[in-house]
């Protein structure tokens, strides 16, 4: 059941701003707001469950492609712990997804002449790779590191596999940087080296780390344009590769993949509440995305999100910091491989957007804190900073301008802003989409910290007396 | 061979005053320094070695327990290291270290009547601990949470164990200020045990972590006061002890150590250099300890500072960046358990101590950087605030007021100033002083980037046209 909605909602807006029930930023000294800041980051760190319940759910359900039974388990699961944890309105949200399998064959093997004959390099079918052919491919490789030393040399791909060995730049301080700089080779990669005759396209895995651990991630296909199968490769198996590829013992590759691709799946969003005391119909959305890869535990790849977005309302109400506003935690569906959870949502709530606050999304990992990214304009973006700057202590006071997240961003262009933790990501492409991905790869304490900041930035706008200007 | 002195050296900084020959916080704006600190950044993410310098160490002398085979591997390990690197003026510096052996039992077992009987707890004797008499102690165990509890309830102390148990503060945001609210029982346990009669004492270990890996320490003895057996119990033990005490289940205790202490041993600070362009006697030490506890690695605690320090010296040569005065690399023997390395150094060195500029040293983990802690004055601190302000987007940007280090600290009564790394340590303590300290739980990326902020902050102070004032 929805909470009721008060019938003048906007007079009682402008009743509690002149008389407002608890300290804000407009109307006293930042310090008096810095209890509560501290009280939620200590309960956080003393009494916060995020970590067991990411415990629970990378036990529960470690694979949860969209589709996939795994995922199925992960939005039951996800339904019963907010039911657990108290939160209000909980429900699911219908949404179609697609649904791929990676099959159980993914073989890489150097073939003759090359002196590594018979050497298999670990590898990953990427997200929505066609199979290849049975028994697979073999060809003559090409090794390019980038789209325009593809064109450049487009008549030698014809009948071939290509390589794209582009590393992401060891040298960016932000490793998220350094990802956006090389992942059109695993987005666009089969496309581009299909429309050029090649049969088959390998990647570097994107990670810094260099070693055998493959990552996986989508890949995109083109109307027109033939599907070739795809796969990434460790980082050292693709330096291997183009090593002999540059001394001339260039080998053939063996290429081996069974993945497929099933009907689109009905799957959910799940959603649950803490409704705000006065103006329940205002919403900041806390979220994560409750899919991830196939591999490893998607622990930090978003189960980390999903767990620190049920446990800021559990926090809040825990400590009776109940909102003026209503928290919606959303736990996306679909992220990796569609944004179909966003985009039902989008529809569904067409009418609601226009009283959607704040879209909070977490989806960088359970590190330590650093602060937010925001889309948010000049005034809304001051009041943001003035409550980051309480999270100095825990060193997460930064705010940076950019998109709050994949699944948020969907509803950006109907004008709601949106703002993502931004956890310190120097660690995260050494897991990023792998099958180090898991639990005991995560810290209690930097996890529950992050569950603090977005505690914090969500109770601070949902109680504000006076809406936060929209985009 | 040491580089030889200038015999006007004051002069000739006057005059480099007065034209300098390259940009700095003083002559320029500080955005000119912002390349070179871009440089050294880029150098240490693309072409540091610290991390392939930490597998090396972990690897040949995991164990660095002052006084032990493993300290003295270690000891020739980084000599080597040094010289592999370049640096100049490499040698041994004698030190003369307490040597204290673990020894082969190390046993706690719950006796009965307890319903827990016959279970086995894991402890790590404190390091310079006594053994217990051949075949163990058995009593009755007294829990208390500190030395007020212990004093109030003095007549409940003879002949039993007394089981300190007060947890590090979870909710201390930092983790060094719950330890050091709690790290008194460790050291002072066993003399205020034994002060009221106890036979042994047990501490909880240090960390925030609810586990069964025990977390050793040193503990010191007073003179007149028996030396009583002294172990670290991990916090699930702790808590199950206490938890039995509490309803009346209260067991017996079993306790068995053969720790034991020899004669003080001949060991070795190890330093390098790279000699200054025009100060070569002016010097801004870069240092980290390279004794460690003999559990796990010591990569954390303290091969990372070690490595780093040495790299820093490697890294500032491979990018020409000699500045003016001598960088000394140290790594300090004996922290752990005596600063004997740092004693030694500074009787060694007294007539050097007033051309001392900077002491840093990193002793917090290779985890990634924040900033610094120093004890700067406020014309030095002001120029130390504005160099790690460039490290901003590095995130290594703030100062905190405070000792550089345990070893460099031995310096500060002679005036020198002393600057420590500081790295988020959230996850510090989980791993601190245990068998968890391994090289594994080290991330490339997070340890290069403290490497490249002790070389922006070295360099810039040791390139400063006018000495860093003094204390």
């Amino acid at each position: 059941m929805r909470a009721p909605v008060p019938a003048l909602a906007a007079l009682v807006c402008c009743s509690l701003a002149a008389a407002p029930r608890t300290p804000t930023l407009e109307t006293a000294a930042a310090d008096e707001l810095a209890p509560t800041v501290a009280r939620i980051l200590r309960a956080a760190l003393v009494e916060g469950e995020t970590y067991p319940k990411l415990r629970e759910l990378c036990s529960v359900a470690p694979h949860r492609l969209s589709g996939s039974p795994g995922a199925a388990a992960a939005v039951e699961w996800a339904k019963l712990a907010m039911e657990r944890d108290g939160l209000e309105n909980v429900r699911l949200e219908p949404c179609t997804v697609p649904r791929w399998e990676r099959g159980d064959v993914e073989l890489l093997r150097i073939v003759g002449p090359a002196a590594r004959a018979g050497e298999e390099l670990p590898i990953l079918a990427l997200g929505g790779s066609v199979a290849t052919p049975p028994g697979g491919i073999t060809a003559e490789v090409v090794v390019v590191r980038g789209f325009d030393e593809l064109e450049a040399r487009a008549d030698e791909v014809a009948g071939r596999i290509v390589l794209f060995d582009r590393p992401m730049d060891p040298g960016e301080l932000d490793p998220m940087r350094a990802y956006g700089g090389a992942v059109d080779q695993r987005v666009r990669g089969a496309v581009e080296a299909a429309r050029r005759g090649a049969v088959a396209a390998i990647v570097r895995s994107l990670t810094t780390a260099f070693d055998d651990v493959p990552h996986t991630g989508g890949v995109r296909y083109a109307d027109g344009v033939p599907r070739i199968p795809a796969a990434a490769v460790g980082t050292r198996g693709a330096t291997r590769i183009a090593e002999l590829v540059a001394r001339g013992d260039g080998p053939l590759l063996h290429l081996e993949l069974d993945c497929r691709t099933h009907p689109d799946a009905q799957s959910y969003n799940v959603v649950g509440e803490l409704v705000g005391s006065e103006l329940p119909d205002e919403i900041v959305i806390v979220s994560g995305h409750l899919d991830g890869w196939d591999v490893g535990e998607g622990a930090h790849d978003d189960g980390a999100g999903c767990c620190q977005a049920i446990e800021v309302a559990r926090l809040l109400a825990a400590l009776d910091l109940r909102a003026r506003r209503t928290i919606r935690v959303v736990l996306w569906m679909n992220e990796e491989n569609g944004l179909a959870g966003a985009r039902a949502y989008r529809a569904a709530h067409a009418d609601e957007l226009a009283d959607h606050v704040l879209a909070i999304e977490s989806d960088s990992g359970g590190f330590v804190p650093r602060g937010f990214t925001t889309d948010a304009g000049p005034a809304a973006r001051a009041f943001l900073e003035r409550v980051a700057a309480l999270l100095a202590d825990a060193g997460a006071e930064r705010v940076w301008t950019g998109s709050g997240g994949a699944d948020v961003g969907v509803l950006a262009p109907d004008g709601v802003t949106t703002l993502g933790l931004r956890p310190d990501r120097q660690r995260y492409f050494d897991l990023h989409h792998s099958a180090r991905d898991v639990f005991a790869e995560v810290s209690r304490r930097e996890l529950e910290l992050g569950t603090a900041a977005l505690a914090v930035i969500a109770w601070a706008v949902a109680d504000r007396p006076e809406r936060l200007p929209r985009n």
